[in-house]
């Protein structure tokens, strides 16, 4: 099975409006986008901004295949659409944030620029990309924060969305793991790759013994051997020591033992004393078993001697939210500034061509205010609520730095292209920007995003105009 | 972007393990695995099967690519075994209900067959197609046991995870769903593909008359207004009735309007008497906006007339649970049954080739019981429970039928293969046999899963030998 990202990977209404603005004459007029998110996954405090780099790649190969264009054609779409369609490429101009960043909600992060029709038939492809690459990376952040100096590793891929699990691993790497079982991930992504042995090998031999010295032979240089599948303290750690001794003996290091079920915190400890007694300091303990954040803070703050934290289902399906709310808004129309309007005033959209600005300290952390500007202001010294016009605040002298920058431009990538190790390094770097009060679990600090008065003014223009 | 499915979307442990089989001289010996899960997501009391066309088409052009075995050599894997996986296939035997069956907790619902390197190697892509397609379509399932005649269409290509959505799309349908937005997942499915319009057509005109007739003009065979852009009851719902007028001057028909915010039951109420004023009964009215099978229920308990509900996020990433906890065990090595033992009777697995027999009343309801048996066993007439060796029960005279068939053998396809439309009849056959105590939402009745003699006093000598 094989999946490509053509043009069909769309929603079908995103084909349905381009043949309209096809046939209304209006395939050339310029429009612009803005994605942004309305709320922070896991109660959390912060997003991590992720899969920018896969979306960049979509958009740069981003074509209709023949069998794209048939299958449309069956579906009732014109000819003469059609035949526009089967030559389009995106040839838009991007703005974003460097990818591995914090954001926060309302903000635009990323700022799609270009001919109506392109912009909108990519929509769909770049909130599955952001959205979903955002989530598992906000989800990575959040174990990484308290996993201390402990290896994280993504093990979900059997758990995974199907190929989804693909970008889950990315995602992941992004948000702070250090590795993942994922082979192909691995391979397209360069990442880590890092593996165990499961209980059917152990159940494939019967004798515990025998199969552990069977796979520490066939793979010294990196050998984790499960020691629970009979009885942990009274089998399998004994015989992992067998095992590291003999490996020992043949100038061999064994790597780890996995702990896979039971009471995580006791059974490490007790592992860790025997590992130590037996003079096998080096060798490190591995735990799995439906881990999360929670659940590594527990271990962590119970002083557990766990140097490797394998994790799953809750990290790869970014469990329990399950999604990003990400959308992408039309902001400018034919160089007009647009807004979609609604009852509610925090659903109304900020129109026209914008920047974020982003506030730092004297120590360089952040203050925890943003700020969102149209892209030809400086950044503002005073900003106001988004959805509460009576509240303000100054930012007067306070050092600011844009947010995003040209990433793309007439299609091709502009800005210079990471490695998923330099992103999580980067991504490692502004957390350690983000004060701990936003960073932690229960109820964190909110961080303020704010708008500067000309797009204030900009916004209740509009409104009034539709009112 | 393209994500194909070789042998390296797996977990490294399968590779590495599949490595010591190599070099102990195993390649060749055979194995059979069992997948089945153990809890029913959403709280629910069943599961649909599906994924299984998806997980025999990758079966049967499995292979490890050029690229896979470079990246694995890189990997420090043996030169020989290298070489044998690179001219390896697929060439085992699987056993299945029909995709689009209701399965059960604890029962094996994939029997697989073959040599143990081939059988491990494929685990994590079985998991990982099987658990998520499962999932989808139970969750749409559910939908659609409480929305009557509406039509359901699936809309979660933006919030899927990245490429999975194609396969979420996929199991919509199986489970329930008519159609769906993903135009990729019908050009690759056969499914059928519905789409509405966004708010950004109509913010890019502003005036919403125009946008909904330059629409409207563009694709009259299958418009759908989206009203709720303004004012949906002040302009929207007036301004599509003028719409449709002008389309039924020409000959067409609008299809529907789109409610997107706001109380849809109220707004579905108040729109369907201004188009039937209007003459327009035959115009549809459709419905999203976070939608999941509750707030579906609540809007048919309310007769909210409502024909067609657009389901996104909830239904395409199987929120909240957003996996099933699938997993796939050694039930025999070489000719010999094993079991993986564990302090939890319940974490204790079925040894040895297995068949499941699932029993019908005269009326050819299900009854309730589903009895796993060795594979050479007649259907048992007492089954045990199988954690709780006191409870026990008769089906004396009570007809069954074997529930896992011959799906492929030697690695090709051998049942037929049907389309997603005759599953989707299937699954809904099936569930009209499901009588509605185990298909309720709020703590369905536990549908029973027992064990014949035979099959619990193998379990307990081969758990005797390992206490």
């Amino acid at each position: 099975m094989d999946i490509t990202i053509t043009g069909n990977y769309t929603d079908l209404y995103q084909i349905a409006m381009g043949q309209a603005y096809f046939r209304d004459g209006l395939a050339d007029k310029r429009a612009c986008f803005d994605y942004f998110f309305r709320k922070v996954p896991f109660g959390g405090g912060y997003v991590v901004f992720a899969g920018l780099d896969d979306v960049l790649e979509v958009l740069e190969g981003w074509h209709f295949s023949a069998e794209d264009i048939d299958y449309l054609a069956a579906r009732g779409f014109d000819q003469e659409y059609l035949a526009y369609l089967r030559k389009l490429r995106f040839r838009g101009m991007i703005h974003a944030p460097r990818e591995g960043d914090v954001i926060f909600a309302t903000e635009p992060v990323l700022r799609v620029e270009g001919a109506i029709i392109e912009a909108q038939l990519v929509e769909t492809m770049i909130l599955n990309v952001l959205n979903f690459e955002s989530l598992v990376a906000t989800k990575a952040a959040r174990m990484r924060s308290v996993a201390g100096d402990a290896i994280l590793s993504e093990f979900g891929l059997r758990r995974s969305h199907g190929p989804g699990g693909v970008l889950a691993s990315r995602a992941a790497v992004v948000g702070g793991c250090d590795s993942t079982s994922n082979v192909l991930a691995a391979q397209k992504y360069g990442l880590r790759s890092e593996g165990t042995m499961a209980h059917s090998f152990i159940q494939w031999y019967g004798d515990e013994l025998t199969a552990f010295r069977k796979f520490a032979e066939a793979r010294p240089q990196d050998t984790v051997l499960l020691v629970d599948t009979y009885n942990t303290l009274g089998s399998g750690v004994p015989n992992a020591i067998i095992v590291a001794k003999e490996m020992q003996a043949r100038g061999e290091q064994l790597r780890a033992i996995r702990l896979d079920s039971g009471d995580l915190a006791f059974l490490s400890r007790r592992a860790r004393d025997m590992l130590d007694q037996a003079g096998l300091g080096y060798v490190k303990i591995a735990a799995s078993n439906q881990l999360d954040e929670y659940v590594i803070r527990s271990l962590r703050q119970q002083n557990a001697p766990i140097d490797i934290f394998g994790v799953g289902t809750s990290l790869a399906t970014g469990r329990p939210d399950g999604a990003l709310d990400g959308v992408y808004k039309l902001a400018l129309a034919d160089g007009e500034p647009r807004i979609k309007v609604s009852e509610n005033i925090d659903k109304i959209t900020l129109p026209g061509r914008k920047q974020v600005y982003r506030y730092f300290g004297s120590d360089g952390m952040l203050v925890g205010t943003d700020g969102i500007a149209g892209a030809d202001e400086a950044a503002p010294q005073r900003l106001i609520h988004p959805f509460d016009e009576h509240k303000e605040m100054s930012l007067r002298g306070v050092a600011s730095e844009p947010l995003l920058e040209p990433v793309m431009k007439s299609g091709r990538r502009t800005a210079e292209r990471y490695s998923v190790e330099a992103i999580r390094a980067y991504c490692a770097q502004c957390l350690t920007s983000l004060p701990p009060e936003y960073q932690r679990f229960e109820n964190p600090h909110i961080y303020k995003v704010g708008i500067s008065e000309s797009l204030q003014k900009l916004r209740n223009d509009l409104r009034s105009k539709h009112a």
